[in-house]
């Protein structure tokens, strides 16, 4: 079978001069490498005329899909539905769906449509019109000589409810592609080189038509599986049988698969438990709070959270002892120990978990430098506490705190469940 | 003059296939920018001969300066070298002081040279060679019809040392460039089409030499100004002074420039007010305390913050009002006057802030469907609530709800600065 191929084109000068990093095109060839489709060659144009009119022309001839995002706003500097419709010789006009669509937004948030917004629904005769839910511009679809074209907006959220809610899907029924299977394992916990070491032999056992990558990302490494062949039905049953026989080697570090997320995770391990949480924090500042909170449906564990930025709240909210805090400070095992149970009593839950710490850039000493983060998990009977030697980047120490927090947590849920077994 | 143009080529499978981002052509146009050199396309190719000399063609009918990232390194699906020969219609050879660079960093780290990294120093014999004092792939520069070919390592911080230190100031004193001024407004609280209708009059006398672009963002929209001429300090006046006259038309909305986040900005107007705030959320979950405290030097305004992701904890904690829940119901306008008024007192801070609120993507009804979220702010003297109707995704509406509360919070700041004055 020969493979499909597709290239993207991303138009907009805040790309060109490097004011933004374009995402889109990365995410979209992922998804397309799924569905077995190849990207072939990713193009930025400039929010010019003839710049456009050339991507299409050089990808038309190369490609089987040509995707564009970009250059669709309600604004003068989008060029993108003139250029379309001087590519596929034909006139803009008012689009009745379009129109309703626009409309049905507006609709919503109880405002007039104004002729600015009006003018979004001028599409290109030819082409068919991809109802675009979360916003005002309309993605369009264009078939031709075999080829298809496809311009959604450049938001990313709005391109990716367009793609996953309704180009994937005809893109996957119009071109016949290959089986692949992928299948994404998530690791926290451990760092990529010494995970490559832990599961050598699991690697090098792999067939060849099963390939392995490593995805380091902050925090966590993912492991990608991906299978290639003609039976999805064969390849997924393949490729489960080789995590069955990863787990031995690091199934500890396993928090999740393709799409799950640490805080969902430990989301399912509280709510089959029937256990509930809260949290007292200091430097990570509500992070932990949010994480949990992110999960939908997350009010049946998590009972609520106190930031106590403050020394004298971590005393008058979380009745950390003044004692402990003018002997060992507000960053120490004994103060994040305390917050821990404080907060575990207030609320009344089964789980209290705490954070304090120096997320920096400012406010390190000697003795504790910025990224000195201690973390505690108290439920009752067990109270445990971590220290975290971090970084010099605020956002980066917090976000690793919070993750520290949550995969503290998740280590002793998993433990207390093997423990009732 | 004639704008200096710029294009780049970025080699590799793993880029195309989604498994990294491009980060080094984003960096590169950024620096382009800088010295005046206009970027006018990117493109990433596959590891193929003939993707990457098409792509070489391509780029030099229409640029004068041609940046090429990736394939250097010694495996054998590096092929930048090779096309590169085959470009310039010469041989490969052993270049003596690409052996003498890469033998400096093998004498360096104590190590033989192997005959993998000595294949490293066979280059197209009509280069002249970049030295890559941080790694074994050195950088090429060729120079042939007025036009300037550079290859260099795909590794971001190998590319950014030779782009620093020699690609750029050799690029300086090859081409004569214009100066260029960039300046971004950002703007909060008012859609792109809005917006661009306030502000028509004013965009349509701005001169020639001045471009205006929109960037809009989840719940923001930013304005770009890019002034290109010959003096750069008179470029940077006649922005600020077009600057100036926007005030009058959507001064309101704009919260910053440039790397500004509306976080630090409202921080700024709090530190300067010497005000204090605290929080008390639900459905935003600690969203709102953790985009606070996200500034470093946060602690000297920002107090904590109470989740209360509970009912029963929105009376114990907040001092909500039973009749006010049993009445009304959490997501109220008179629940969160009450949780922002038992926030500042409890506290005992000047602002309280609060958010009750359905997130969703579960639990909404038809009288308060999903996205349903009354956010409020109290001081003392003002009670200020609103009602935002959101969408039916929890993570934007989390995000939203956010910025909401902070807008709110600057706006309210910015008045008070006014009645002072």
């Amino acid at each position: 079978m020969q493979p499909v191929r597709a290239e993207t084109i991303t138009i907009g000068d805040e790309i060109l001069y490097g004011q933004i990093v374009d995402t889109n095109s990365q995410w979209i060839s992922k998804e397309l490498d799924k569905i077995g489709v190849k990207t072939v060659r990713k193009t930025t144009v400039s929010d010019s005329e003839s710049d456009i009119l050339e991507a299409l022309a050089e990808a038309s001839a190369r490609a089987d899909i040509i995707l564009v995002t970009g250059g669709l706003g309600p604004t003068t500097d989008d060029l993108t539905k003139p250029c379309l419709a001087k590519f596929f010789q034909c006139d803009l006009a008012l689009n009745e769906q379009a129109l309703k669509d626009v409309q049905s937004i507006f609709d919503k948030i109880g405002r007039e449509l104004t002729e600015t917004n009006r003018q979004q629904a001028y599409l290109p005769t030819k082409c068919n019109v991809i109802t675009n839910r979360v916003g005002t511009a309309p993605g369009m679809w264009f078939q031709e000589n075999g080829k298809v074209y496809v311009s959604m907006p450049g938001v990313p959220h709005e391109m990716k409810t367009l793609m996953i809610e309704q180009v994937l899907p005809k893109l996957k029924t119009t071109f016949q592609t290959p089986a692949i299977y992928h299948k994404i394992v998530k690791t926290i916990g451990i760092g990529e080189s010494w995970l490559a070491d832990k599961i050598e032999t699991w690697e090098l056992q792999l067939p060849p038509h099963i390939k392995l990558a490593y995805l380091p990302g902050l925090g966590e490494v993912k492991l990608r599986l991906t299978a290639i062949g003609d039976d999805l039905g064969k390849l997924e049953n393949e490729v489960h049988q080789q995590i069955k026989n990863l787990k031995p080697l690091a199934g500890e570090y396993i928090y999740g698969y393709d799409r799950d997320t640490l805080p969902a995770a430990v989301g399912n391990l509280l709510r089959s438990q029937k256990l509930t949480i809260a949290s007292a924090e200091s430097c990570s500042g509500g992070s932990v709070a949010q994480a949990i909170t992110s999960v939908d449906g997350s009010s049946d564990y998590f009972m609520g959270s106190i930031v106590a930025y403050q020394n004298h709240l971590k005393k008058s909210l979380l009745a950390v002892s003044p004692v402990t805090l003018d002997n060992f400070g507000a960053v120490s095992e004994h103060t994040v120990l305390e917050m821990a149970e404080g907060i575990r009593k207030m609320l009344k839950v089964d789980i209290g978990v705490a954070t304090s710490g120096i997320a920096g850039p400012g406010g390190g000493s000697l003795e504790k430098p910025v990224g000195t983060v201690w973390i505690a998990y108290v439920d009752g009977k067990n109270k445990i506490s971590k220290k975290l030697s971090l970084y010099k980047d605020r956002a980066i120490n917090i976000k690793l705190t919070t993750q520290a927090v949550l995969n503290l947590v998740r280590q002793r849920l998993v433990e207390l469940d093997g423990e009732k077994v």
